[in-house]
């Protein structure tokens, strides 16, 4: 009997069993804890617990018992050596550029004003219009003038008025990938500075944010970094603006901390940027997550999610399920958007079946996929049963 | 053989072995975790590990396992929840009024903005001039005109002029113990706003934020109350200010969080305070340690630390110390500091004697006193360290 269409196309769940039994980074999943009878297609949101968290989080604990507030001889630098980590395993970032340290959007608060003050002549922000809703807020909250386009017009919404470009890597909804050497490189022939957000991104695609030339850039390291809930987040900036001022100076980030001198003397380097007690915790989480995306490897990472994206469109398509995301792999990140008309309600069906993705309005599905831990029999399982319960 | 003068005075290890053996709260104790052979008078500055924060957060590394990112249907609330809890065992706030979320200087910053911001006719900020770095650091950004002048000469300071007035309850260095009701009585009488930092207050000190009509305050939660390093620090904020704008807007501040509108809109209360995804370990950490302190009572908690510091300064007097906090106990925190020309010296010294205290520039080592596991001879022989060493 020929094969079906669809098993043509390489969808049969055997297809993807074939897929998981050849895959290299398989072994990894071993290192997470999910709950059995669960397929978690949502790490692009939370990750899940690991061993390399557990024992890192078990560490700081024995070092706490035993050295008490002496501990913070080793835990001080922690935001700029586990930033270092972050820069050297996942964002192309060489030492002295990343610090790991408050949320997201206290960073991007910290990124967008200080970019700001070094344009005093120029008062525009263009903003990626598809940005998460926090970045928005900080904008308007910044900017005396927003200029909310498509991504793919920034590049033409550049003039000598535009003082700093804030967009998105990966959207967070439709799963764009943005060509972030090309925009970087049209904002800074404009005059202008880029703050990129790398929260969907981080992890899942590879970043060369030295190379590209990037001035800014910030993230979360709860997602496909697999630290804790609420982990710190970090704050990429360009070595050559290591003498601007940002706005929430405090006593981590002055030239010398325990001197408790009465007047502010801004740190050199990344190290200004800091601001107030760090997430000891959550700190240590984040090393350990980025130790293992560095181990097995970006490259290997984003090959894997490519081939983990393609099966759940094919598989998508041959079910009739409307896929959001783009239909070309180097311009997508990790996980695949679904639009329906009912998508919060399929979403909670979905979820209740063990299927656990997220809504994101009006009317997305996210599927997310993990290289380290994702099954392509997931992908394929998910997928399906998205259709079952639409 | 009669007693020598300083056994008259009370001060034999003997009586502190006997205070000890009548103290009620001697068995909270055992539920701390400190090293064999070590004197721990830092509590002041990092809590120990213990049991309640242990438990805490082994229940959270089974709810992230178990429900994965639909942890966060009940994860979210707990910069609130967690909030009021603090507000009722150990500030004197009514629910609704803390939130447990950032750092103390983010939090620092968020309030002494929102204040000025109410007081647009007003540019004066009134700094206690013992403040702790940070926040000095803090009014300097954010004030166009800082009066700096002792805690006692605030009130004298106060004019027409005066938006803001920013103090410590307790004195990071001295522990002298500022009269809060007064001043902010003093502040409001003027038109002035009051931030308070309660820091070295708070877990140590009875509080009544509300029954004094504070408007503002601020603190961390890694000290008295025991949660883990760099846990999240807290905000208070009086309900007649509720309608204040904060200047970090995010998405846990808008009133209807998933909707990802494309426009801020402030929620009511105090969640309008939040910013960015809550440190989830930090702050199941810090209910940990709240609920410990509520469980001792701060009355009982305070009883005790004036018994303990009234001990060790008779003990620095017999033993010719210069005392450099306040003589008067309802003047005073937790801790004791001894005035030393060396005090650096004097401070390592006795770290590696295993007597933990710390140093503060430029002249100061500070002897804290937790009442949940600081026992009376703990105070009687770190004093007599101190004195061995100088």
């Amino acid at each position: 009997m020929a094969p079906a269409p669809h098993e043509m196309a390489g969808t049969t769940r055997e297809h993807a069993e074939a897929l998981d039994a050849a895959d290299d980074l398989a072994p990894f999943r071993s290192r997470f804890r999910l709950p059995d009878g669960t397929i978690y297609l949502d790490g692009n949101s939370l990750g899940p617990p690991s061993d390399a968290v557990d024992a890192a989080l078990a560490s700081l604990r024995e070092q706490w018992e035993a050295d008490l507030v002496t501990g913070w001889d080793r835990w001080l630098s922690l935001p700029l050596t586990v930033g270092d980590a972050l820069g050297a395993g996942v964002l192309g970032a060489s030492a002295g550029r990343v610090a790991v340290a408050d949320s997201t959007t206290i960073n991007l608060y910290k990124a967008v004003a200080a970019a700001l003050s070094r344009q005093p002549t120029r008062s525009v922000v263009v903003l990626d219009r598809a940005s998460f809703p926090t970045d928005r807020y900080i904008v308007a909250q910044l900017a005396s003038d927003v200029r909310a386009v498509p991504v793919d017009e920034i590049a033409s919404s550049l003039d000598y008025r535009v003082a700093v470009v804030v967009a998105s890597a990966v959207d967070y909804r439709t799963a764009a990938l943005a060509p972030l050497e090309a925009i970087t490189e049209a904002a800074h022939r404009a005059g202008a500075l880029v703050v990129w957000d790398l929260s969907h991104a981080a992890g899942a695609v590879p970043l060369y944010l030295d190379e590209w030339d990037v001035d800014f850039a910030v993230g979360c390291t709860y997602k496909y970094l697999n630290a804790v809930p609420g982990a710190p987040a970090y704050l990429y900036v360009t070595e050559r603006l290591h003498d601007v001022r940002q706005p929430i100076p405090g006593w981590f980030g002055h030239v010398d901390q325990f001197a408790m001198e009465d007047t502010y003397r801004p740190a050199s380097g990344i190290a200004r940027f800091l601001t107030g007690t760090p997430n000891v915790p959550g700190t240590v989480a984040v090393e350990a997550g980025v130790r293992t995306v560095a181990e097995a490897g970006i490259d290997r990472i984003r090959a894997k999610n490519i081939a983990l994206t393609e099966l759940a469109i094919a598989r998508a398509d041959e079910l009739g399920l409307d896929v959001a995301s783009p239909r070309e792999a180097t311009t997508r990140g990790s996980h695949v958007a679904v639009r329906h008309a009912d998508a919060a309600e399929l979403c909670a069906a979905l979820v209740a079946a063990g299927v656990v993705c997220d809504f994101r309005p009006p009317d997305i599905v996210r599927l997310g996929f993990s290289s380290l831990y994702t099954r392509y029999v997931d992908a394929w399982d998910g997928v399906t049963a998205c259709a079952a319960h639409r």
